[in-house]
């Protein structure tokens, strides 16, 4: 059994711009997995990524691309919220995926389903549901920031630098953050940064060194940040690499990341299992929904686009041109 | 104002073999930090790494050798237990120090003053203080193993590792340890170790992989082995690097990591501050000391040599002919 659905298929797997609209078909849901309308999806880094063959779906998932979205439930099949409560048709949700947001319809496990935070449009619930996740689970749950720890954010003009310099924050950190541009800098310095470092111009480690350090980093540069983020750490500090913009393979120096008694986490959201999943969503709702809807903390979205041109989206995205982030429109006929 | 007392002195920084019995003084004991006087000290690798001029002493710390000690406290100066109740003159203690063990009298911040477990010997306590605090402040505090998971001891038949085996074994885990002879890997068995590997003839990596992958690996070889640890990591696991016999850089593959969400700290006890140490013998007393005093763990003193001879004692640990623990006797005048 399948269902037909409209989504963005890519015709060339050769070629990351070949996104077509077309009708295809994605399993049909089990058991406590939702079928979600979609109204809108939000655009991330990953997209790119598999649409050059380098981020593989997990077994089992369909190849559609798109990580997070926005929209109404069409049928619950059993699915209930973390206290037990059903899921009804009709209810507007946000839905965190392993694959599938750029599609009319998407199978979403429950745990993975998302109320709309008080105040938001389906569109702003879509920009925040894969950065406040991520966010979270790596700030909070692996590295555990603390009130008047100092962090650092590389690439604080992104997705997910503009969110967590928020939440960092909100939650009583000094923040420090990265980014190639003034005008980026500028937009980093407005949702709450404390120490603005234009990495082409500046050395972000000496910077972070006068500065005591940082307790924890949030990297997504990977190899060649390595060693500069050692000697940014504070004692005792944790470095959380998300991302290897900037390679796979680095030289480590287990002196120097004793000396300071670092830590070194490298993690993902996709690849982890349904509970893991459910864990970080319910925890991520717990704790930052409040801030969302306290207005503590804000969505950023650069702009909306039509679904049709999501080959100029990932375009505009690969090329710096994004502050915050891009959401797609789906057709509603 | 200081204190006089015998002690072992290197009379030659260039000649690690150069350590005699001389006269010497200390700096008095300020305000909780007791003069206790040394009957057993215990002998640690990184000792000789000192004597090398390796491991320099943090600042404020007296050049004497030696990181851990049991005796008789002299003089209290105010030292109290954690739960407020003074030490008195004659109670008998063991200490963990940030130098300074290989002596007559030492002085010693109350936080680092430690009960004799009932039922041990000074010389049995003596052994037991360091490896206690490092094995527990590594696999709890930092790589929080779990009851059910696998975790992997480099070095098996060390200090560390005999202590580490039997520890985790109590807590529940699965263990596997390595070491480089068929009689040190039979004291590794005898302690509870379930996966015993020579790691001069197999492939620890590839064994820990057919076993699911160790949850955690408390790590003394470093640059060599960090790839091969990575190898054998299981998802979310931990690797905890306590020393570097195999070397100090080595590559990172970043990718090799996230794929497994792997976490990995390196970490040391010498240099942590005096709340941080007090934290880590509190946390230790607590947990451990019962288990050495119902018989769930025990100590494993492989030979107890007068403290004249350290030098020797120091080239048999170097030779790998030592099998747990060497105790150092201070003569009691
Ligand atoms: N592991 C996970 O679960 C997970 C989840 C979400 C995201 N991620 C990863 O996290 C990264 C960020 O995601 P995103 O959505 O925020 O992407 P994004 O919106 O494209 O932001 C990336 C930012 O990095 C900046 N940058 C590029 N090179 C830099 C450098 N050398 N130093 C500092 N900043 C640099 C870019 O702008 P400027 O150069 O103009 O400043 C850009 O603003 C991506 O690599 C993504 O794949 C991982
Ligand atoms: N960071 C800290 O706070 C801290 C605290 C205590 C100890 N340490 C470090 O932890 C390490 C162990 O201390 P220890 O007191 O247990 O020393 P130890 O008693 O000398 O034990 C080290 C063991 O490692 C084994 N070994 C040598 N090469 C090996 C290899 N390639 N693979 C596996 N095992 C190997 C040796 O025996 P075989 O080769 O014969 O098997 C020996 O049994 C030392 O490096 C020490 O400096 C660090």
């Amino acid at each position: 059994m399948s269902i037909t659905t409209n989504a963005i298929i890519q015709t060339d797997t050769e070629n990351p711009s070949s996104l077509a609209w077309q009708t295809t078909s994605i399993a049909d849901p089990q058991p406590g997995e939702a079928l979600v309308r979609i109204h809108y999806a939000g655009v991330n880094r990953a997209d790119t990524l598999q649409a050059q063959g380098h981020y593989p779906p997990p077994r089992g998932t369909t190849d559609i691309i798109g990580l997070e979205a926005a929209g109404v439930i069409e049928a619950p099949n059993g699915a209930t919220r973390p206290d037990g409560s059903p899921w009804h048709p009709g209810d507007e949700v946000a839905v965190l995926l392993s694959g599938g947001g750029y599609s009319e319809y998407a199978t979403v496990p429950e745990g993975q389903l998302l109320p709309i935070p008080a105040g938001y449009s389906l569109a702003e619930a879509a920009s925040v549901v894969e950065v406040a996740c991520t966010v979270w689970s790596n700030i909070m749950m692996t590295a555990r920031l603390r009130e008047g720890d100092t962090i650092l954010f590389h690439g604080g003009g992104g997705g997910i630098g503009i969110f967590g310099i928020q939440l960092a924050r909100a939650l009583g950190a000094t923040v420090a953050a990265t980014a190639g541009s003034e005008e980026k800098l500028h937009v980093c310095r407005r949702y709450g940064a404390d120490i603005l470092i234009n990495y082409k111009e500046e050395n972000f480690a000496e910077i972070l060194t006068e500065h005591g350090g940082a307790d924890v980093i949030l990297d997504i540069i990977g190899a060649k940040y390595l060693d500069r983020n050692i000697t940014a750490l504070a004692p005792d500090g944790h470095i959380v690499i998300i991302g290897m913009q900037g390679g796979v393979k680095g030289e480590l120096n287990i002196a120097k990341l004793l000396n300071k008694r670092g830590n070194i986490s490298a993690t993902g959201l996709r690849y982890r299992d349904k509970e893991d999943k459910a864990h970080i969503v319910a925890e991520t709702v717990r704790n930052v929904w409040p801030l969302l809807e306290n207005g503590q903390i804000t969505h950023h979205i650069n702009r909306i686009m039509p679904i049709a041109e999501v080959a100029a989206a990932h375009k505009a995205l690969l090329a710096g041109e994004v502050t915050g982030k891009i959401v797609l429109e789906l057709p509603q006929s």
